[in-house]
């Protein structure tokens, strides 16, 4: 069964003008259809066409999972942008499958890309969550400076930064999972890693610098080692 | 250091006919330049250049690992390849990055790709091999009937095939990985799953069905998944 984003009522669910569109041209759906319709903040109501329109398609609700299939964490990760797009992109479909519930996108002294199309990465994450039949949509955010997301107040997160710095103190991600904590913050460096000062801010402000292991990673690669992880040690 | 491949001897190393070209016209290498050489079996040499010439590029060894960064485990990994290629390139280079010893891409009854470009996968692996410094290049086997393939003889191995049928025992991926094999081999479905017939014939030839958890992943999620935990439980 399909799942759609729209607005869910007492009976009712409304498909967003953009999923309206796509039932009711792309997919070419009728009334009686039965479909699956999510808010993106864990309702999921199996549903069934009653009204067709290309702004706006209505549906009853049959059945209404609240909560529906929530992880037992939060998990926040703030990456670097690949200098490849498409590296990104594909990190973002993978973690969105897996399991990730916001994502920021840092500015950091060795950063190459200086720019995101927020637009065509929030498709993405829509298009995974919906693929994989979710009920959460990841919160996308906007480039932000590396000085200024350190300092912002993450209360209750483990504040976490992944660094290759072998002599700045680092504990293996695992040990960090152990403690089993509900909301963790990651941050993941570009290509040539995080700065030295921006490794010293981070600790400053509370985060604890992290090792993903022994190999030599590509910044998505270490991002979706760190996802997996999480799901895997945490589920 | 930048990797190449080549054929290393006693006190000296030569790159490879397509190396050799790749290090004296792209890269516009010279005599006395320092480089790692690995012949993808273990062997890691760091270099100086002796002789330069687009055929074989000669260098004399300085240093040289065997068994450099050997895993403790090997992981064969069978595959029905995605409809979409790129995500199956992706898969390949984060397997090759994490992990992979071995990789067999299945023909299987749900199967949507018929046919695979095997010398462009090559390249992939070779070159994430190269990018991530190791000094194992994986195999990487042609298309193969799933009904051959199950009948092979992997002695040693501990054979599983990840399938959703709820109603033929599976047991949890990370209890197979609580065993400590040394040796594994997995079979990933294509989109639509193994059929049942097909899980069966794996079953009467002692592959071991099991779960990835609960999710609904793409195949190459899936597999992706299985090369994580693999070397996140092993490593």
């Amino acid at each position: 069964m399909k799942l759609f984003f729209g607005e869910i009522n007492q009976d009712s669910a409304i498909l967003s003008e953009e999923e309206s569109h796509h039932f009711a041209k792309v997919l070419r759906g009728n009334e009686g259809d039965k479909i699956h319709v999510t808010d993106g903040k864990g309702n999921m109501a199996e549903c069934e066409v009653v009204s067709v329109s290309k702004k706006a398609v209505e549906a009853k609700i049959i059945d209404l999972k609240t909560d529906f299939e929530k992880k037992n964490y939060y998990l926040h990760v703030a990456i670097a942008p690949t200098k490849t797009m498409e590296r990104l992109e594909f990190f973002l479909e993978k973690a969105t499958e897996i399991g990730i519930d916001e994502i920021t996108f840092l500015q950091s002294f060795h950063s190459e890309r200086k720019n995101i199309k927020l637009e065509r990465i929030e498709k993405i994450v829509q298009s995974a969550t919906k693929q994989s039949l979710k009920a959460y949509l990841p919160k996308v955010n906007d480039l932000t400076k590396f000085t200024d997301f350190v300092k912002t107040d993450f209360t209750n997160f483990t504040k976490c930064i992944a660094h290759c710095e072998a002599d700045i103190t680092r504990t293996p991600f695992e040990n960090v999972l152990q403690t089993k904590p509900q909301h963790i913050l990651i941050m993941i460096g570009p290509e040539g890693d995080f700065s030295r000062d921006e490794i010293l801010l981070a600790q400053e402000n509370n985060f604890t610098g992290i090792s993903l292991g022994q190999q030599r990673f590509r910044t998505e690669t270490a991002a979706l080692q760190a996802v997996f992880a999480t799901d895997w040690e945490l589920k």
